[in-house]
């Protein structure tokens, strides 16, 4: 998606660590009209794909999922993120590792907005080493519900996440791959890119 | 608006604690075709107001948000909650005491993204004691910002948050004000209803 890479490429910034920041426009400010062609694309990428839900996680994935969905027409369930030890019977839940905080969380989502005869959307802000969306995965496969597949905005290409759901069968589609990113020339190559081949 | 109160009628359940449970349509499923009307909703109140950007605070206020966005052709900022205790220079911050969980937390905005120029609409899903809300208002006023008023679904008008604000001179627009409730009967009075004079 040439707008979206662009847009990385103009104010993208690559920090220590393999971060790539994107706060202007993405996953703390966010630029809605971009986000309404971001929700057009993922609906082009799935036409003719049954789906009647659309499954995030909080935070930033919220506003992305939200927006998209106006392009299916489905309604949009959050998974929440959550330290409470006492999970009621009422969830599904599993756990994810954060890469960030180096600490495993519970994400829970009510039995009662996921489970079968749901066809299932997942999307998210950012695809890294894949534990988060590996989790939705789970939640999905849990309640009994079909996963669709998983629409990301940005993926980067270069950790393992992305192949790793490939290999699996899961279909994923990511506007942006960043197949290597250069913190001291700030010089990032996309997958598909000519200077990439 | 109507179609909202006959929402939560139907789909509202009363908890223990004075807690209202919206989590079908609203805070955890989220239907994005009402978001959709709530975002003209409060275009229609804020008509002629000069709005550059929507600021709200993680999770359930970013879908709110970002579907109303569209409706005002700005950008959305959200305040995050964070329990990290060396918050970096570059960051408005503010604390907020969780009515729910009772304990205090802090909220940020990078300075980047809220500062002079910025003229601020705050939207969020629910107003209860107020402390969120006082919370952003906080962070506007820190970073230089102007506040032109704050937008809510559902104001608990019972507690105190909602009334206090507007003593404050907070030009605050709530599309559903609940009087009270009954968690026997299920029975929800509106403010305004013909039922509560």
């Amino acid at each position: 998606m040439e707008i979206l890479k662009e847009r990385i490429r103009k104010e993208g910034k690559i920090k220590e660590g393999n971060v790539l920041k994107v706060d202007s426009f993405l996953n703390h400010q966010m630029d809605i009209e971009l986000f309404s062609e971001i929700g057009k694309e993922f609906k082009r990428r799935f036409e003719g794909a049954e789906i009647n839900k659309i499954l995030t996680i909080e935070a930033s994935g919220i506003g992305i999922a939200c927006v998209a969905a106006q392009s299916f027409h489905v309604p949009v369930v959050f998974a929440k993120k959550t330290q409470t030890k006492n999970i009621a019977g009422d969830v599904h839940t599993t756990k994810v590792q954060s890469y960030t905080h180096g600490r495993i969380y519970d994400i829970i989502v009510a039995k009662e907005f996921l489970g079968e005869g749901d066809k299932v959307l997942l999307i998210d802000d950012f695809l890294a080493n894949g534990k988060a969306l590996e989790g939705l995965i789970d939640l999905v496969e849990k309640s009994g519900a079909e996963l669709v597949g998983a629409g990301i905005v940005i993926e980067k290409g270069f950790q393992a996440g992305g192949d790793a759901l490939r290999g699996r069968g899961i279909r994923l589609e990511s506007l942006a791959i960043v197949e290597s990113m250069d913190e001291k020339t700030g010089r990032i190559v996309f997958r598909g890119d000519a200077a990439n081949k």
